[in-house]
């Protein structure tokens, strides 16, 4: 789980990366980072935290030059620390490279031992630095072809962003796992994991980055090639259901249009006889408005998400305790009072998040509370980019649907469709998009059976 | 703009204070503090920022005994330094005193001047340095009594807490301005500015403290008088309107509530031809709906709210200005393209981001904008602890609605009636409120004539 | 432990009250603060620690205006904490005041319950608020006046800096027990504890303001009074011992000179037999070349001082312990292997510092340590500014030399006589000094019998 | 300009790293880390600052194990930020390694390049990233063997600590340049940069590492071997003449007695007519005593440095220019007034510092200033490890004698001659030191001639 965004040809690059960055807050809170340059070096800044903590004017300021890439992370590997953070710089024989990566390789390990074998050293966990490595192993003389080079070795999930001297470089694996979107910004050129950022820099949308499509960007423009035939488009279908921002379009499509469109579905496979639907928010509001439009029951509030969340809280030691979801959420009192309440969650992981919320809507007063999943049973774990636990964690790996409901203490439960979420998205047999995290199908091999 | 917190007689009085302030946050985030007692003596901690930022479990765990009050401020004054930030801690005959103080007072500059006349010092900005000045003046033996000779000084808005060694006491003016609830977290007594603190804590409303009540709170219960008749209810109306956290219950009634009666009344007196009905996130959310259930029309999200605003960022100097509106909301293209809309928000300031977000919207592919106000205009400053501006910055003073509706580029513009505001709160002559912000009349006398 | 700086007429006031504070650190490590006035209003900045760590670049140019005073303060009563750091501001009827005040009071404690039994509020542990309070509460129409009014109800040592927006004002108590002299910088006048901090502005000594003196410093210049006859002079004999920096002149003495005597001195009265004499540095070192000179002994460097030593060290648990003054001082091997060494130390307090010391020297090499105080025992606490311990802690109290000399580990121990004492300062009966520290004849009343 | 500290076998390995660098602090003030081994994994903590200012208890505690190595830093290449901080861990094919250099290398640029060639990223600026490169591409299967053969292909200055997770390794260049000693404190063994680490933590000094030597440290003891054949001694002169500790011990000599001849032959060779003697200090006071002693002229104080320079100060912007020296170091007028006064200092660098001082002891009354250097002109940069500047910015390498003591201002000026160093140190040709900076006679080849 992670965002990039790269500028190239702005005045004011790290600025609008430094803000680029803030709209794709969503996408990682751990550590930001932004690698500029003057057309002659790059210049590099990283520190764990959120992207308005981590930059200050002065920072920015030291970030000279028209083009820059940025990097905001949240750890897919479980260990958290500075050496992780992006982008990574490093010089090699082209020269100063600075990377910046969206996704999760597959082959990390395999490739890792084979570069060690071969001499290589590690300075982070990161599998990323293992791309690295390929392209100053390289023989080829351009960037470009390093590039392509390093990738025909890699397998799995990238959106990755690379800034030399001289150019800026996207590319995006053949199945087009994690979004990355072209922009223009004046007389810069943008790559961005969503259109969002696009939006608050004041850009325009030009294309999403195609699978297996490599751009780069230099003083004579935009260069296209496909140097990785696309087998078959594996689009993450999370993105839509829970991890874009919903103003975001995706894809090609609209995520809050989506996730309204999983609530209609949802409504149409799994009814249910209420007196109002709620959100978990804020996730779960599109899901949840499109599952009221359709069935007909009044939309309204029932959970209050603060606005001011840090990540450390200081726990009571003997009144009260496992307090994380009542400093995130509250219920309001006035609209769940004796009522039947349908509740709209995107997902169900390990089942203890929606135990606490549905104690906390009838602790404030709702009779019933009838708990709708705007997507399928999550069974199987993610290995291209979105940190989902194990197999064992998972609760719909190990437990069927009634025993879910039970231990959730919710008085129905019930899922989407895989069919549904494929209607919701255009493509009812989610041909073009990866389902695994549903289905057990990964697109990929994998170095080990999922677990 | 302030909360307050206070606990007595429970073992966890810092940590629960400390979280009981965080469900208070949104009443002001520029400083925070405790101040703790363990029977002998008051610990006090305070400083600038958020409470989790302020407040490390160190800390906390110096904020040692059973007792303590909390607060967090915004300015009041225009002057913001940690020399105003609360709660104010002294020495006086009477031993060991601090207070914590949510409100204003009108007659602070002539309390000011008569101390300073018989030889007072003050170090802050703040008017509670006035009431402690007073009360160490009284000649009356208990701190009650002292206490009560001070109000009986002072006009203007309060709910205050005051804590010596052994005791806990909370009072509000005879106007009852601002709210102040009691509640019981186990074997201890809680003061709160409102409701949402006691569900955060899992404490139980016991009731409102009355307007013009004191209650004192010591190893013995709790003891109430009411050394303050209370001339009229002057209930804030804005507390209700936008200031108030949706989930609280205040002033006996669930503000949620209020707010979508507020838009319900608004959809009966000012409706509108349009495809959809969007809010201002998070204040304009339960009006919206209300409008929503009564017009008819959809309700939808057309306006996206980042969890990640922090209060400093780094502008870009030339590309892009007055960035304010736009790293706080987002707009839906998908909600909004092609759409006639209603936007819901629950008042109009300066009519700068009211302008903004019109904007934002028409940029979105709205094709109308119908912007209503779920409140009437406001054209008067308040002197009761909101922080409102002059009137020649209200908009509403000196510019006609049709005037307001140009410079905002709305397609249409209408406020909610005074009559329908006082229908919503179920007191239509609004006889209970104080509505001078809507209406110029003041409930007391205030210094100077209002500008 | 205290220092002051105050400057007026200068445009940079606040920057060389910063450097003046830097030179004066040596007074008081614990916190730092500058109040400046712009001729119409005091700015305060203050927070704890080195002068050097709570100023920024970006603090100083908010501290606007012409006329400045600052404070480093080591606390005296043992209780350190932001609300105790100087200046103190205040508004008062009389506009603003700032003070910042190097000494003690012994009648604080009478005085403060004498303010609060009238109503005064303290929001400090500090004795300098009741001088404010009496300031604030004077009839007198000036502040010259307020504050003669003010200090002729108070006792024991004070030098104390006044800034309001118009004035400096500088006292100093009618014992003259701390120093404060006046000095110029281009067109600004200066007052501070010690000439170190004229050198280090480049300006001039203008002279030392005299016992019971008052200097008003405004725009017309520098206005002398003595409100207050000094019936005694009682110098600090413990500035020139060991408290000042050793290049100032104080009390018309340079500092150097007089410790370099009193190790003269000390050489006549305590000879010794042995190979060469060193320092414990930095203090003890003009007292080693004296007693060197005068001995005929050659002095050497057997002890070296850290320049990095932090005030908090994360200690091995263990190992090693109780390792306070390794991290300060190293022994020199090559200097004590074999050598009969005498250590020359400006005072002994409760003899742990010394014994370590000791042990040190002998450890690296020494064979015989004769240990030499420039001083004399130092039997009584002080209550006029010097933060010494209780009787009960003072070795010297309670033990005879040989008891000490043993607990040290030294082969023998030898203190400089009182007589021997004056005679350094050219005062032989030390009459315009106190010594109360080594005589326990306190020049003032004490609220309590010494302990 | 740096230092290193290892440990193995040792319960608090960490907290000793701690302290260690601490007493190395001298040696580099920009950068501070430590890498412990658990026996299984190593962990890193490092970062910009004073070593007392970048650990803090929690982060020592989370530095597990009974093995550490340390470093702190003052960047040779100019270029200082936190990836160019030590020690450096890296995975590769043989697992986990840190490493912690002292020294420069100087066939640096032409191993990179090559690296580069063969496919090498580089994360930092560092020299010793090209000897872990070299490491992890050598096919040897031992750690200890990968070293040597690493080491083989490297010129230049190196003491060299490696940590794996069961070995601690020390290498030191066959000339010797840096120093390294073994020690032992109580179960471990110790290697360090110099003896006065040991000191502070009680161990005891074993023996010198010799030029060319590699000791291995494991669970069964310490293993000896001398890979590389040491050409010629060329341990650094200017270790003993300003830049080691002068508590240490350092190639066999005490450096304090060193200074201290160095004084003595400096009077011999090169006696003045003066009053007194005095230091520049710290650095200067030995060889300041041995010249007093030597020429019978009183040695003095005349300087004092102040405990509390920290690094970044706010300078005044009009009226006084030209700080530094004046925040470090004051004059004593005591001593010099009326004075004739020989000034010892180690060196000159640019000649600006000493210019500053010159003119501060005639401002403070001096008559007369003749400035002694205990040591030749720096005519040379040295490239193993010394931050000395360009030939262009020595002053002696471009001005005669005479027109430096007319730059500085000083009445008469002279250095140590060459062969009066070499007496100094036991070793009058110097054929066991390296003397480039004196001499011009590097000992390795050069990559570039010196400029």
């Amino acid at each position: 789980m992670c965002g990039v965004f790269g500028i190239f040809g702005h005045e004011e690059a790290s600025n609008l990366t430094y803000l680029g960055l803030h709209a794709l807050q969503h996408r990682g809170q751990e550590s930001a980072g932004i690698v500029s340059s003057n057309g002659q070096a790059l210049n590099l800044f990283r520190d764990m935290g959120l992207v308005a903590d981590v930059f200050t004017a002065e920072v920015i300021s030291k970030l000279e030059g028209k083009s820059a890439i940025g990097h905001v992370r949240y750890s897919t590997a479980g260990v958290s620390k500075l050496k992780n953070a992006q982008p990574f710089m490093v010089t090699y024989a082209g020269g100063q490279l600075a990377v910046a990566h969206n996704g999760n390789l597959v082959n990390s390990d395999a490739l890792r031992r084979s570069l060690e074998q071969s001499g290589a050293i590690f300075q982070s966990d990161s599998d990323t630095e293992a791309i690295i490595h390929l392209i100053a192993r390289s023989k080829r003389s351009t960037l470009e072809e390093r590039v392509v080079e390093a990738l025909s070795q890699v397998q799995g999930a990238y959106s990755l962003l690379f800034l030399s001297e001289k150019k800026l470089i996207g590319v995006r694996d053949p199945f087009g796992f994690r979004p990355l979107v072209l922009g223009k910004a004046k007389s810069g050129y943008v790559l961005a994991s969503e259109t969002t950022a696009l939006d608050l820099i004041e850009g325009e949308l030009v294309r999403e980055i195609d699978p297996g499509e490599m751009v780069v960007i230099d003083e004579d423009g935009v260069h296209t090639s496909r140097p990785f035939a696309a087998v078959r488009k594996g689009r993450c279908i999370f993105e839509q259901v829970y991890f874009a921002r919903s103003d975001s379009t995706l894809f090609g499509l609209s995520v809050y249009e989506t996730r309204k469109k999983l609530g209609i579905q949802l409504a149409k496979e799994q009814p249910a006889e209420a007196d109002l639907v709620i959100a978990v928010p804020d996730s779960g509001v599109a899901a949840a408005i499109g599952y009221a439009q359709q069935s007909g029951i009044p939309y309204d509030v029932g959970l209050i998400r603060s606005h001011y969340v840090g990540r450390t809280f200081i726990e009571p030691q003997q009144s009260i305790r496992h307090f994380g979801v009542k400093l995130k959420l509250s219920a309001v009192r006035a609209t769940l009072k004796g009522k039947r309440v349908v509740v709209v969650d995107d997902s169900i992981v390990r089942g203890t998040t929606s135990r606490k919320i549905v104690k906390m809507l009838k602790a404030a007063g709702a009779i019933e509370v009838h708990l709708r999943i705007s997507s399928p049973p999550i069974t199987w774990p993610c290995y291209y980019g979105i940190d989902t636990p194990s197999r064992k964690e998972l609760i719909a790996s190990s437990h069927s649907i009634e025993e879910i409901a039970t231990y959730v203490t919710a008085d129905s439960l019930a899922y989407l469709s895989q069919e549904g979420l494929g209607t919701a998205v255009n493509d009812p047999s989610a041909a073009t998009f990866c389902t695994a995290c549903f289905s057990g199908q990964y697109l990929t091999p994998l170095a080990v059976a999922p677990q």
